[in-house]
């Protein structure tokens, strides 16, 4: 099942959550979002509540979770991502955060400010919390795994390393696609691969099962230090490929087009646009 | 003024508002925290407005702001605490995330969970947010302070340290003091000095005009990037002092009280207690 937010109402100022059957999204009318479905612990009866129907080709999304309590993101998790970094695998991962005002919908343009001049992709699995967690083991973190989605881990790479702290450049307003949709673990392939690609070239692809950690394995993980609730997201870390590590380095330009897809769960494009910065 | 959040109903379950005047808290009923008091921009009427009255000595306060949207914390923002480490003062601030969960009222215990034996001091002077700002200057950010209060940003060091990445050890479940009321920027002294003791003894002295950044450049600097809103949390770092520093390192043991002060804001206590994990 795969279940996405929407954007609604004349303004788009609300949000509603769907189903997705074909090229239709059936509509949830009692929930603003994905989050709010798992937070009903509503999974089940999402399956096959019925609700207006929208062609999908005119839909416009919202993040598909709008407002997660936490977002959590994980560096150097793919085995050929800490190679091309000139790092050691790491013995434990490193965690750091994005704030929800960072996201974006599917569709929607990743925003270039004019504070950055080094802008960088991270296509990444993402992985939505299903149930409220606390030092959970494997099982239990398995079972806890709401469903999975994309996300451009936008990176503004002068800021990520003006000082010891990476989230100054991993957090930059409206720059974080998250969606298309959710999609329940099951849709999850068993040899799912990651690719990213820019303007229809490849420039990441990496296999799940590179992972240091598994999407259960950080889930349990946070959940030693800290409550893990539905809708919270965890970024699984990204694959080898990005522009920062290229020889000349590379970066997103306006116009550009960034496609982040994994096998079985969808695929999440995006533009990118210089920001219109409203003058003093 | 001095406003705080308490905690009410019958198991405690509920939160409301409240304004300190002398020995007494004046209930703000309208508000369920002190965040709802900024976020309904509502400050200048919560200094009239009259209410039910609580004998100040029997409230039990919680986090001053239950939910903030963001927390964020800079590292190495005294230039003391900056030698003690072994660093040299940052170009740029040092920034990381704290999550909700993580907050407790003043009064309410440090909780050291079993899986860390590196539990650390560090008394701040936080900064709360009063309304939204964008690229705010410095002039902008200053009169968009709601307010200070006072944090233990609790530290696990042993997590940490495990990564280059901080977090982990740095937002552990009810590990964080954020209290005991917040007010208004007219009560910090120009010579503000912030103390903490443990046990009675002083640990850390540090000024305020010692800070790196001030509060007001911390708040220019993240609206940068991101949109702040009424409520969230900037702590603005810490002295010199910290348990790890000390030559042997010092940390935190159960029964243990800290306090932490600053001149004209107040003085947040807390005690420190074994974490009760609930068996398998």
């Amino acid at each position: 099942m795969r279940l996405a937010t929407l954007r609604t109402g004349p303004q788009h100022q609300r949000t509603v959550a769907a189903r997705i059957e074909g090229d239709e999204a059936v509509i949830l009318e009692a929930f603003a979002d994905v989050g709010a479905v798992l937070a009903a612990e509503a999974l089940q009866s999402a399956r096959s509540v019925d609700g207006p129907r929208a062609k999908l080709d005119q839909a416009h999304f919202a993040p598909v979770v709008t407002r997660p309590g936490k977002i959590l993101c994980v560096g150097m998790n793919y085995r050929a991502h800490v190679v091309e970094m000139g790092r050691a695998a790491p013995p434990h991962p490193a965690l750091f955060a994005k704030w929800k005002e960072s996201l974006i919908g599917a569709g929607e343009a990743i925003q270039l400010p004019p504070e950055s001049r080094q802008v960088d992709w991270e296509g990444e699995l993402a992985v939505i919390v299903g149930k409220r967690l606390r030092r959970a083991d494997l099982l239990e973190a398995a079972e806890g795994i709401g469903g999975y989605t994309l996300m451009c881990d936008t990176s503004m790479r002068d800021w990520q390393y003006r000082s010891s702290q990476w989230m100054q450049g991993k957090t930059w307003e409206k720059s974080t696609p998250l969606g298309p949709w959710m999609a329940t673990p099951d849709e999850l392939a068993d040899d799912a691969e990651l690719t990213t690609a820019v303007d229809g070239q490849e420039v990441q692809r990496g296999r799940i099962a590179d992972q240091v950690i598994s999407p259960a394995g950080l889930i349990s993980y946070v959940s030693t230090f800290i409550t893990l609730e539905p809708g919270d997201v965890i970024a699984t870390g990204t694959p080898g490929g990005v522009g920062h590590a290229r020889r000349p380095p590379v970066y997103l330009k306006p116009g550009q087009e960034i496609e982040i897809e994994v096998t079985g769960i969808g695929r999440l494009s995006s533009n990118v646009a210089n920001e219109a910065v409203p003058g003093p």
